[in-house]
């Protein structure tokens, strides 16, 4: 049974304020949470219709009625977990880096860390108007992806400021990324789905970059973001 | 003013059995219907909060409040359009070819309608299961770009068949795309989000391919269907 209190408690996680608060997310289907369970991550308390055969304090068992009142999502999952939000880690010095400038839709920043996991780039560098991680749709969208990458919150500009690695960043006027030398090591910023890179970013920027379009001079605009990060992200590995 | 029937009307383009029977579908926001009004689309009616000056026939002039009732956005954006869905075309038989064996979610179609624009493929040819290329939140995502790229539906097991060109299909368990010989002139055909490429269409597929994954062994274990198809299709273009 859950009491009115539990209810309301696991509602405010919705917002990121009260997560941060709390130091708390919220992750939902069995799938998910087992990727999360197998993680270095730490379960603060799982609320599910079926048993996991976990510690009994850490779990609570609830019908489907009480979980469609906790779930955040239209087709609820069987589980519902609640996971500590981990410590942040070091800024990342080297290796290949990928940094969001205000990325705000949650759906693109789970696909973009799906993205890093696919493509074994550890560390993703957010402005901190950047959609936060921890938002329920993010995770939904990682599909546990979040457990293999590291994602941290930063003042951009200060970070760029003081890395020693080669920053590129992607522009609709850069240079052709299919002749550019790219390099192993190194930072990518990847703009916001409106505005693209901003100023006070553009100015860190060594090697500006495009995806050449193939089309008519009359086609599409832009890439969706996450789809223009798959794409240099590929270009980047292939080698 | 809008009448009952109208709203009533109006509201029945959501389903696809309406959309086919009427030959109509909606478009919402100024940006998009401009796009359409600019294509060869045939505008049947348009709701509007400002005057487009068009023809008085083809324009109602509507209140903010009538438009959100008649939106199917949670935002609704001044305007509503409906214009007649286009004849279709003949099959392509040359060039190169996009094709989807079931891709379900509008959002994903919406994209990869998106990124046949940027990259100049004119031709995608879908399963009938394909989700219609019409329902209001495939032309949103779409961005304008449904006036550019000419979508088929048909039985994609016949299409695959007849065609004379070389068809690839994107698996798990392909060859490394980085390394593989592309060509300009074939048919890429893109699986299910959850099942993939069925094996009534495996079949026909003489080239399988696979975009290497980079991570650690415990990596994710797919990319969505429409960065996937972000990718190859960056791949078949960079020559």
């Amino acid at each position: 049974m859950l009491s009115k209190n539990q209810i309301k408690l696991l509602a405010r996680l919705k917002q990121k304020k009260f997560r941060q608060e709390q130091g708390l997310f919220v992750a939902e289907g069995i799938k998910t949470i087992q990727e999360l369970l197998n993680s270095t991550l730490i379960l603060h308390q799982l609320y599910t219709v079926k048993s996991f055969n976990l510690d009994a304090e850490l779990e609570t068992l609830i019908d489907e009625k009480e979980l469609k009142k906790i779930s955040f999502l239209k087709t609820p999952n069987q589980a519902l977990a609640v996971f500590k939000i981990p410590d942040e880690k070091d800024l990342p010095k080297k290796g290949f880096v990928l940094a969001l400038d205000d990325v705000r839709d949650p759906g693109n920043l789970g696909t973009i860390i799906r993205l890093c996991d696919w493509f074994g780039i550890s560390n993703l560098v957010c402005s901190e108007q950047t959609v936060d991680c921890f938002n329920p749709k993010v995770i939904q969208a990682t599909m546990g992806s979040i457990t293999r990458v590291q994602v941290s919150y930063t003042d951009l500009n200060t970070y760029l400021n003081d890395t020693t690695l080669p920053v590129y960043g992607a522009f609709m006027d850069g240079k052709n990324v299919y002749t550019e030398s790219l390099v192993s090591e190194g930072v990518l910023v990847m703009g916001n789905e409106a505005n693209g890179i901003s100023e006070d970013i553009e100015k860190h920027i060594t090697k500006r970059i495009s995806i050449p379009r193939f089309g008519e001079i009359q086609a599409t605009e832009s890439l969706n973001v996450a789809t223009a990060t798959a794409i240099l992200l590929s270009e980047f590995r292939r080698g």
